[in-house]
């Protein structure tokens, strides 16, 4: 059993001591996530309840009346935003989904605020912005910024929760759920995730995205991984390692083509050349990790395509209009996800429940 | 009769040899602007519609029980205000009128988001904004660009709304309806705008205003036009034949003093400098086209000044004062147009008529 | 009795010839305030009134239903923050405070607006904003502009109430009343502010804060001030004037070290050295004016530790700990205080008393 604010016992130096798997359970509360910090937070058991949940707000607000019940649900609670690293996508993503739910919501996106022209500490900046809100979402350049700041607000007297919107190279969360959602609800009448051949296609060197999805999926059952990339982009070690710990099947390769046809999903991603150091990936010829219209004939009936966005040119905007595309929607349950992550933090899940059975009666 | 969605049957490429008229009709549903893209969608009977609702809801506005009722009306839906070009004139006008009907507002104002940066097609962009969203007010640099999303919105899943809040040099119908507001109050109890004459004084060779507002005046009976401007800014001849063809009267010439006593309206207009190629403007010597004090002994008494804003010289601020001045009251027309504009789109029109009518009763 | 608008009485010429305690009366609607802009405004029993004022709504926003019942307060109205100066936390704060009270917000924060560059007046520009919105929260760079646009709008067809966030060097009346706030919540047991001992260490030369604090210090009895700061950073003679016209005591020294243990309250401040001329304060060595976690044992066991925030070396993070440090509380007070103010400036604050005798019943 995990105390109110098990946080609070910790000093900052012995909470760093602690293995990923340590810190996970600190950042329940009554064992459901209070803070939303990194992809091993969460088991097969939560990643079930937040699809279930979300799914569940998602039939909820097709109506005038259902919309009505989720903006009353958490009315009275204010969000900060602060994104101190640009991000349209997963700020209007979080933004949409506390509007949803009646939060109020204000932001804080420059990087360089008067207050710390003024030589104010970042963790001042952060817990004075907190004190006038219930809710931090945070993305951060600082690889384990919103841990320290999930430590330092539980150890303030306002202990308000935190959500990773991103922080440094490693960690995005609430886009490993969505992705997670997104396969759940694609292969919901194929018997789940369980079994499933999932091809990973691109840059997979660098990322956060495939890192944090490949850490929940080892929680499934029978299903297969495709690294599909160039050498100089393909899959870290470290990542197979964790996947053969957990007895998770896989295959790297540098062929694309052939992988197309005995794939249930194909997750393209972006050439990251952002973090070149030396336009080593422009010079690359990445045209034959491209989806094109002609694959369309190869790919199963079933199978679904996805991507986390911005998208350039590895899939062709003519295969939008194929069933099997699926990253619009991908981008939609996003906003599903995260209004399901934020209603388990205010423990107002149950409140759904309720709302749902009287409304499938 | 107009189907559900009969831009979803045109490909992009049939929409663009449309003329103007043949697609106006496609931005209707259930005979109301769903989309609001150019001025020369509005008929007479829209447009007087249009003004109904604004005074409606203006009247309803007044109570703090009225105001609970509008705030209601949109209160399940959440608008996205795309602005990539400067204004906060318009922007601010749109946003207080989502805020009126409880709409929930988010706002992407920076040209240069983190996506476009990662390559991501301005399409890509919108569409991925508007996913979270149900409705888009845009403004943006690109002729036509409005009608473009509006297209590419209505064969996505996510056919939402979309209203051009000014795009390119050659539409900003909001603005044009909000004039015509304004006009219609003023001379209500004067037999409306039917009669009138109507100045144009200033820079009338560039400025959007003038050329959308004449598209609507010619849609009423024996309305007279003044284009009073120095050769070099005088009104473009296709603006002239559009009212030849609609068999409306006007005059064109150089002195405004000589027009004042004449006009009911008089619209003032600052110089747009901004699109001088060689300062051409700046040289002119434009103080014959200012309204002094003086020139209010020789307004008629029940005539009205008006002006877009922002205004330089144009007007001296002391005669703001005189009850004839109505540039402040139309700024604020702006509004209320906008909140009648979009609960038309959301066909929540009929709501606020049964509210009016027990009010009144 | 003051008139519903004495200011449209008065021309901007002969307002500007009025003392400021002249001045004061104007902005009072019903005897409440009704502007908010400068700290000689407030009185004794304005200040004691906010104060209540702020403890109710503290209390009421304690549960989930008592926030409900703030946020339909002033559900209906509208406000405009506009910040044409940068400013994080003040802004976050009034941001809070409309929310509180269900207010909806809209912000201008940019400098150079779009209007500006075609050439508007500055005056123009804020009637514009304001033309939208039912109240007003500026800061800006220019003394006394809050003042100017008050007047400005009480001469308009929407005299909307105006809130001033801090305009040039002189006011920024709403921290003064946050630091009456936390002063009189800390001493509630001990007989309130009366015959306290304050000290101020640091910047006193500069810094608006301590300026307009001891502006409403003088309204206590007994209240004895210690002015704690190198010579080149002390206090202006103009103030202890102030001071010593009302016949309030206060020491003056370069000495912190005696004062702690005689100190009720130890306000500390930044050393704003963004107004140095020649980095005359950066070669000052100020350590002796640092508050140490050694200095904790010489301080009374009831005595308060405050800061405006942002700090740099002030006060040691180790300080934070101890129950005596007030500046995190004080943070937030800042919130319930401009909430407390603009219920006031409403004429709400009898719907909070209400509320709150039917809770405490």
């Amino acid at each position: 059993m995990y105390r109110d604010n098990p946080l609070k016992q910790l000093s900052w130096e012995d909470y760093q001591k602690l293995s990923v798997n340590e810190r996970a359970p600190l950042f329940l509360r009554n064992e459901k996530p209070y803070h939303a910090l990194f992809a091993q937070q969460y088991n097969r058991p939560i990643v079930e309840r937040v699809c279930e949940l979300a799914t569940r707000i998602r039939k909820i607000a097709k109506t005038r009346g259902g919309m009505r019940f989720l903006q009353d649900l958490l009315a009275e609670k204010r969000a900060m935003l602060y994104f101190s690293q640009p991000s349209t996508r997963t700020f209007l993503s979080f933004y949409a989904s506390c509007q949803i739910l009646g939060i109020k919501t204000a932001e804080v996106r420059d990087t360089a605020t008067s207050s710390e022209i003024k030589g104010e500490s970042q963790e001042d900046s952060v817990r004075t912005f907190s004190s006038y809100f219930d809710l931090l979402i945070m993305r951060h350049p600082t690889k384990g910024f919103a841990e320290r700041i999930a430590w330092l607000l539980s150890n303030s007297e306002r202990p308000v929760p935190v959500m990773n919107a991103g922080s440094g190279a490693d960690q995005h969360p609430t886009q490993a759920l969505l992705d997670m959602y997104t396969l759940q609800r694609s292969f919901e009448k194929r018997g789940g995730i369980d079994g499933k051949h999932i091809a990973f296609v691109g840059d997979l060197a660098r990322g956060r995205t495939v890192r944090s999805l490949a850490a929940l999926l080892r929680h499934f059952d029978g299903v297969k991984a495709y690294f599909v990339a160039p050498d100089a982009l393909q899959i870290g070690s470290d990542i197979l390692q964790v996947l053969d710990e957990a007895g998770m099947e896989y295959e790297v390769t540098t062929e694309f083509q052939p992988v197309i046809p005995q794939a249930d999903a194909i997750y393209m991603t972006r050439i990251q050349d952002e973090w070149d150091q030396a336009q080593e990936s422009r010079l690359l010829d990445t045209s034959n990790y491209h989806f094109t219209v002609d694959d369309l004939a190869k790919l199963k009936s079933d199978a679904i395509i996805m991507h986390p966005l911005p998208r350039r040119s590895e899939i062709d905007p003519e295969v939008d209009r194929d069933p099997r595309a699926m990253y619009w929607r991908q981008v939609r349950n996003g906003m599903w996800v995260r209004t399901a992550l934020i209603c388990t933090t205010f423990d107002r899940d149950n409140e759904v429940d309720r709302y749902y059975e009287d409304l499938i009666r």
